[in-house]
């Protein structure tokens, strides 16, 4: 687009810009003062980069956990004008260890291909396994198969992620069992090992982990990812081989859990303090990459409500927690221990809301609650979101680390950015920093915070209902 | 995020999926088959590859122009069930030639700084400019400062771009002019060249070119783009060392206009083939990058109609005609040529889409129309395009190319998607095909084919109405 037609453009679409709220009423206003303190001076960005960069991927029970945990304290203690404060979690602590290779072998020839361990899969032998294969489409296909054909073989399960969903996250929920329940069902007709096509909808070199899941009573076999395009490049392999034998070595294991923290800061609120609103994302990430759309960008997003708040003096009505959760990826024990603490407190939790789809430019909330009637009141917000596109209000949803106080009649509400480029990223070597857009970060930010502007200052059904 | 948290949500996101639009009526399920097409088996991200690392950029009256040509010529013509054509348009011939630099001398020590000439511009003398630099913030500024201090220096344009807009067109609208009339605004007051700032929300060290206009009775200067991180440097020189020297070569030219052509295919229309319907990207780039965004994306995503259309059986009752205009970039010849044709023949188009902000997520489309009840006809069909998230119906635009039809009473209609990332890439070096994600591409691919596919079928306020 040249300049001349854009600048025609701008002065038509300036009658409809965020700036001109100005001269609607207070909620709106507030609205876009935060949207406009987070794209001109929110820090989400810088504080991302140096979780990337500096600090890098950290899962759970890891040294570079750690440093997050303390850096996320030491930042939010100096933003905060509240208390800041770590709260104790055991979490689990699986390592991946160096070497995890897969090999082809053709006619005496061997091939590479790209695989990642999941997470929480034992090894296999040292050495490796030498085994043939075979390829499934789903666990129907395992049951067609039968015992016969399957055992001593690895099963290399190859469903691609479905394009035609228009959310990606529909397109997870669909073949993800593939990762998580692979190994468990595979071992069940006596297979020595998994093998699961990569949860991405691109067709690229990049393996995604992930966690896998072992049942009770079954023997535990290895599983692993292979890259999208390795799983194309075997399948037509064993087209023309199927006889061909595959050599895996992984050499993952389990330790014991490990003294981790979710990291909480809270800003006391001046009329109704018991009643708590939470803002959230999770701290840890899995072994690769950066973690920085899952979930440095939800973490960051969450921090910068602090900032808004000191800087445009807001003072909420009811108490803000921001929470860092501990273990999303690999046991959720940091949101279970959170909602545990809180039963036993007994503290009201009027709503929770988490930011753990990516950095993306936000397109929507999704939310759950026992109580329909919170989820009808907090929609009638709508239209104050509409002027930054935000426009999806789904019936379900929330978040994983929120999740454990839906029992407390907690309305749960997750941040919805456009899903396009997600799973792209999604667990591997390229969630780096350079996939974040500066902008697409601020304005989720910007979501969240007015958000839980809102619910602090309105709740979730009191009488008092938000100006337009 | 992790699998079990998504799959729960997936359950919960499937009843609101696309694929239930099957159970309603037609045109939603005819829009939802066009989507899923997209989404599969669409060929738009695989033929933007091809024009983007086979073809590269092609400014107007280069040679690649003259391949991208040929090349979207043989394309179409092997998937149109029509005719496919060329129309002769005479585009002008800038080119920009190799060596193009700036450099700052401090204390005897010379840093460069990265620089693109603006299009359109004359050279510097040979040997380059060495002059003073007066930095500026507004063409106000230059009026404030007088002949007396600018004569014989280099005027610096310093204006970032405003982050606090939503829509980064209207922030390029705002700042853009210092771009466009840089140089003639500078030249009144005898300044020998100008700097612009790049038109860019991003800091970074990536120039961004574009157009520059010079006006009648005003001597011609050289004009250039400086990235935003040179800016930033700059700027900070110029504070302790208001004296400094820069030195400016360019050796850019216009050379005599060149024949080029738009490319158009045309699909007859079965009930109203005298009523013509188009969809359009622009096929010149700026000299720079791939030209993937802009607007290589228009182009493939306006040639996928023909697939969609083929593939899908569908005959549309009033005529289409996919056109990829030439020189958008500095011209717009081969909209005018375009415009004057349909004219002089006495057509009737009642509709035009273009395609050029971009190839990511779409999130509306913009309007407008001499008769304003053609523009109310056509938003009764927005509930047909939110299962896919386009929601903005903006009030005014439409799209460069196809604005000279704007006098023939023809409704025209620009597709808005996400413009966040946009102003990253837009006429710069990295403007290439890697910046495009598939789905994003094509769901701008379903969103103008099913746009056209309503035009086509229920024309702009004729009495029959789409069902839902």
């Amino acid at each position: 687009m040249n300049f001349r037609f854009a600048s025609f453009l701008s002065l038509c679409l300036f009658a409809c810009a965020p700036t001109s709220l100005l001269a609607q009423a207070s909620d709106s206003i507030i609205i876009s003062r935060i949207f406009t303190y987070c794209l001109e001076q929110g820090q989400s960005y810088e504080r991302l980069r140096y979780l990337s960069e500096s600090i890098g991927n950290r899962l759970s029970g890891s040294e570079n956990a750690d440093k997050a945990v303390r850096w996320a304290h030491q930042t939010m203690e100096s933003d905060s004008f509240g208390k800041c404060y770590l709260q104790d979690v055991m979490v689990p602590h699986w390592v991946r260890n160096d070497k995890e290779l897969l090999s082809m072998q053709v006619k005496g020839k061997k091939t590479a291909l790209n695989i990642f361990s999941l997470g929480g899969s034992i090894a296999t032998p040292k050495g490796g396994i030498t085994a043939g294969v075979v390829e499934v489409k789903s666990f129907e296909d395992l049951e067609k198969l039968g015992r016969k054909n399957i055992e001593g073989k690895i099963v290399f399960y190859n469903t691609p992620m479905k394009q035609r969903f228009y959310h990606t996250f529909e397109a997870y929920g669909d073949a993800g069992k593939y990762r998580w329940a692979g190994a468990q069902n595979a071992a069940k007709y006596g297979a020595v090992a998994s093998i699961t096509r990569s949860m991405t909808l691109a067709l690229d070199d990049n393996p995604h982990t992930g966690g896998m899941g072992y049942a009770d009573g079954i023997t535990k076999i290895p599983g692993c990812a292979i890259s999208t395009m390795g799983a194309e490049k075997l399948s037509r392999e064993l087209a023309s081989n199927p006889d061909l034998k595959l050599t895996l070595e992984m050499n993952c294991e389990t330790k014991p859990d490990k003294l981790s923290h979710n990291v909480i800061a809270e800003i006391r609120g001046s009329e109704f303090p018991d009643e708590i609103v939470v803002v959230s994302g999770h701290l840890d990430s899995w072994d690769k990459g950066h973690g920085a759309h899952d979930d440095g960008a939800g973490c960051v997003q969450s921090m910068e409500l602090l900032n808004v708040f000191r800087d445009l003096d807001i003072k909420p009505k009811r108490t803000i927690r921001v929470v860092l959760f501990m273990n999303e990826e690999n046991g959720l024990r940091g949101g279970k221990k959170y909602a545990e603490e809180a039963k036993a407190k007994g503290e009201k939790h009027i709503a929770a809301i988490e930011s753990d789809a990516g950095g993306f430019t936000p397109a929507g909330f999704s939310s759950t609650c026992v109580d329909e009637s919170k989820r009808v009141y907090f929609r009638q917000w709508k239209h104050l979101f509409e002027p930054y596109a935000i426009y999806q209000w789904d019936d379900d949803g929330g978040g994983a680390d929120i999740g454990p106080l839906k029992d407390q009649g907690t309305l749960l509400i997750g941040l919805r950015p456009d899903s396009q480029r997600y799973f792209d990223y999604h667990h591997t070597d390229i969630d780096t920093f350079d996939k974040v857009n500066r902008r697409e970060l601020h304005l989720g930010a910007a979501a969240i915070v007015s958000l839980t502007w809102l619910l602090s200052e309105y709740g979730v059904g009191a009488a008092s209902s938000a100006t337009d």
